[in-house]
């Protein structure tokens, strides 16, 4: 796959195929580019937020492609804010977010990827998973869940997954939200802090600091066995929420503009 | 993959991987190795009623493993009777027939496999799929619904979802009901004369008739690109129905026992 990526303003956060991201060395609170400072930059969300409206109406109206957005943090890395502050806005009617929970009983029965697959979008919409399949790779690793061949075998079948959705019509953009350790740890103190956070507070956030490398490690081969040119995943400095939303922001509308959907000509 | 096949006795139906079947040369009207005449082989039939009743019981208790059958024919090529003859007397709550028909509009705006991959058995269950994902490499490409790359594309998509579903734990047996282009005609023709049938005559069923030769040359590269050592495709000769029955039987019980569910110890 040596074509090169069709946004190249995106490249600074794309995952190159068959590299690994290297996630030690990756600065979460990059501001790398960013159109100024935490103001300036709010703003442009904002720009970039009526933008991403205006071409989801026209993805709705056309009907014959669909976008599905990957999204995956450590704890507290910034998921919920992330879905809040770019969708907020759009018309909620052709955008679905299904987060995925602890797997139940009916959906341990099955595969892996049945549960994701019956929320793929359909033609015309944008569909967020908040957390995903790659939950099955990453805590199902880290938690010995499954065997390792088992999960090992998995990124096979999550690579041919995603290139069947991308032949079938549909585009695929993966975001694994980047945060300190550092920052982590200030997050999780204010949800305990704060009375109007200490609802997502969970006593299961602090077993995952405590595995923190091992998610690290489980990330970083999960992203580099699964980066590929047409499902591609993207690395995004997230320490700084202004500057994380206008990363994702300019993510999709990038991806949404390449996609380009058409208004019906009758 | 050159091992052998685990069933000696079954080998007389299997698709061997990389083998084109070679309908035209397959007698549908075969009995070979059939226990005896129609009434004795009926008889036959019976006992492996009985045995895949057993078997089923064993799996729902079991409930680490599933069997998914994909049953597949030409029109009048015998699915819904086989599926009456081999499923009435096994326990219903643990065997789920899944009829796919034309695609509604919401199945039509996702990817061809999404509608079947919400049917697949659960663990413990038998999954029955009449008619399934194969259509859309069958009717989908003898009709022109989709152009020749998306459905050639397919094939692989196909090998790589079965081959995910087996490493989940589905075991996967695919049966080619096998008729001649004579038993059909006397099917279809019985179907208009015999008020008892009469509901199942389809204009469509005239239609596919003419297309009888691309339909046979559809299945035969279908068959040869999916017949794989996990997930086998059985070609059943069916201008008999006793004997279809005998052997549809004796593959879903072969399967069963390789697959050995045991009651919990505990």
């Amino acid at each position: 796959m040596s074509t090169p990526h069709p946004h190249p303003h995106l490249n600074r956060w794309i995952v190159e195929p068959g590299k690994t991201p290297g996630l030690g060395v990756l600065d979460p609170a990059s501001i790398d580019d960013a159109p100024g400072d935490k103001e300036i930059t709010n703003a442009a969300c904002d720009e970039l937020v009526e933008q991403l409206r205006d071409l989801q109406i026209r993805l709705w109206a056309e009907r014959s492609q669909s976008l599905l957005v990957v999204l995956q943090a450590m704890d507290a890395g910034g998921k919920d804010g992330t879905i809040r502050k770019v969708f907020t806005g759009v018309n909620p009617q052709g955008v679905h977010i299904t987060s995925f929970k602890a797997p139940t009983s009916d959906e341990l029965a099955r595969d892996f990827l049945w549960r994701v697959h019956a929320r793929v979008p359909a033609k015309g919409e944008i569909g967020v998973f908040n957390r995903s399949h790659y939950e099955d790779v990453l805590i199902a690793r880290v938690d010995g869940l499954v065997a390792e061949p088992t999960w090992r075998r998995r990124y096979g079948f999550i690579r041919d997954w995603e290139e069947m959705l991308v032949s079938e019509g549909t585009t695929i953009v993966k975001l694994f939200l980047h945060i300190s350790r550092d920052e982590q740890a200030r997050r999780l103190q204010a949800r305990l802090e704060d009375p109007t956070k200490r609802w997502k507070f969970e006593p299961a956030d602090m077993d995952a600091r405590s595995k923190w490398d091992d998610y690290q490690r489980a990330y970083e081969e999960a992203i580099a066995e699964t980066a590929t040119q047409q499902a591609p995943w993207y690395v995004i400095p997230s320490d700084r929420k202004w500057y994380r939303n206008w990363a994702v922001l300019k993510v999709l509308t990038s991806t949404l503009e390449m996609m380009d959907p058409q208004f019906p000509s009758s």
